[in-house]
């Protein structure tokens, strides 16, 4: 199942619901009254109960609603840095350990939605990444365990300031509508292996960052072993499993994101993510 | 006026109130159905309102409740890195900005509550700091105006697994109960400037560490300037400015936190938060 979490500009609400080709069947309009959001489902493990809605009559199409992120009030994100072997190279990254760094919910963005260039950054980077959503509580889980406590997966377009970003991260990764997270969560079932998946990241139509997701220095298994060892997980919980390499920063003249580019992410069995760049200041 | 979370063992339920030497005047009691907490006192600007029940008679004693966190459930937490001189120069410290890493509320613990070595940490090191705790919203806030977005301060004791730490620190501080949070809320009206407060840290009643909030790198107001602009603030927000010099382990030999020690952080007009240290394993 692909599931998204959208707003309804025409009886403005938001709700959530299955995406079939075109299509969308609303979950928030059957089961609303008992799970009013994406995370309030996985927090109450309905997942396996909401299939057979997929068989339902399409409620509206994909091009009535607004993305919202897909969960849009995660309670953590952990973004994991520097997992990609091309990405440590370009930075003469040298820490061995998975490098870590926390979003806030604020700072997120939807599938479609702008992604908003901060005024104060001219060093605005794009970073294609695949997003891990938690479905049931984990704590210091062991690595052959770890994919049953995954949801599904997602793509997330991971906007930073790197003129801010050396202040560990926290400063560069932060700024409101920089982190775009969608376009909808895709249940494990159609995802057996996260580890697998080819990833490209698109600027105006053109390939900047072209890999795979075996790629990864510590796999998607090893990273929910490796955070829930010290930091609880909880449903709806994301982790933002590294950029490959290929980045704006470090090519030749750098390649930064402008007013009016088209930034893309697109992950083999999940999706492609599209955002237009809007600076802050226009 | 000097705002404590608590929970009391008696009644078994959480409550705020005002301490007043070893008396407690409970909050929740009287405005409980408005305010449940003191982060919705906050959220509700109800500080001043709140004022003239510090004239009623005692509810409790102090030795009477278990404290909590000062703010149970923040919805950010800012942790400054590199925020003192001597700090710095035993870190071989360069980069210029403020460094910053984010805790979650899970890892929190409150005064006289134990705070936990994790198991797989050999390495468990104190840092005494100043905790800000916000009071209103705040936006790219100037840092003319800064001062006046803050609600008050207490004491932090920044429990870190150095082994763990130098992945961008998230790892190393979000272990469950290993950042203590207390004892109180101290309102700005009794501390005019925060940065003219001497903070100590006492390791089994030896000071260990010894300073002056005079002698942060980046000051209250800078720090609140800095992270609004990238990041919107909310009552109950905290920010941990760092810590001084003195760490166990730049020292020779390196004195790191075992099982049964008592840790201390007294800081000039706030308060003296203590704690016992218990090993996760025992």
């Amino acid at each position: 199942m692909k599931l998204a979490s959208y707003f309804l500009p025409e009886s403005q609400h938001k709700s959530f619901g299955v995406v079939c080709g075109d299509a969308v069947i609303d979950l928030g309009l059957r089961v609303g009254w008992r799970f009013p959001d994406l995370k309030s489902a996985l927090e109450a493990h309905a997942l396996p109960a909401l299939a057979p809605v997929a068989n339902h009559p399409a409620d509206y199409m994909v091009d009535d609603l607004t993305f919202l992120p897909v969960i849009e009030h995660p309670h953590k994100i952990f973004c994991v840095g520097m997992n990609y072997a091309e990405k440590r190279k370009e930075f003469d990254e040298t820490v061995d350990a998975p490098t870590l760094f926390i979003r806030f919910a604020d700072s997120l963005t939807g599938h479609r939605s702008p992604v908003v260039k901060p005024a104060q950054c001219n060093e605005f980077d794009y970073e294609g990444e695949l997003a891990v959503v938690i479905g049931k509580p984990a704590k210091a889980v062991r690595k052959e365990d770890a994919l049953s406590y995954v949801a599904g997966y997602s793509c997330f377009m991971d906007g930073t300031a790197r003129n801010m970003q050396f202040a560990w991260f926290t400063a560069g990764k932060n700024w409101s509508h920089t982190g775009a997270f969608g376009p909808w969560l895709v249940t494990t079932d159609e995802v057996p292996d996260p580890n697998a998946l080819a990833i490209h990241t698109y600027l105006n139509g053109q390939a900047v960052q072209d890999d795979n997701t075996a790629n990864m220095v510590r796999s998607v298994p090893e990273l929910i072993a490796y955070i829930s060892a010290f930091s609880p997980l909880s449903p709806g919980d994301v982790i933002i499993t590294g950029s490959p390499g290929g980045v704006g920063m470090k090519r030749n003249p750098p390649l930064f994101l402008k007013d009016g580019d088209r930034i893309e992410v697109e992950i083999e069995g999940v999706g492609r993510l599209s955002n237009l760049v809007v600076s802050e200041n226009r």
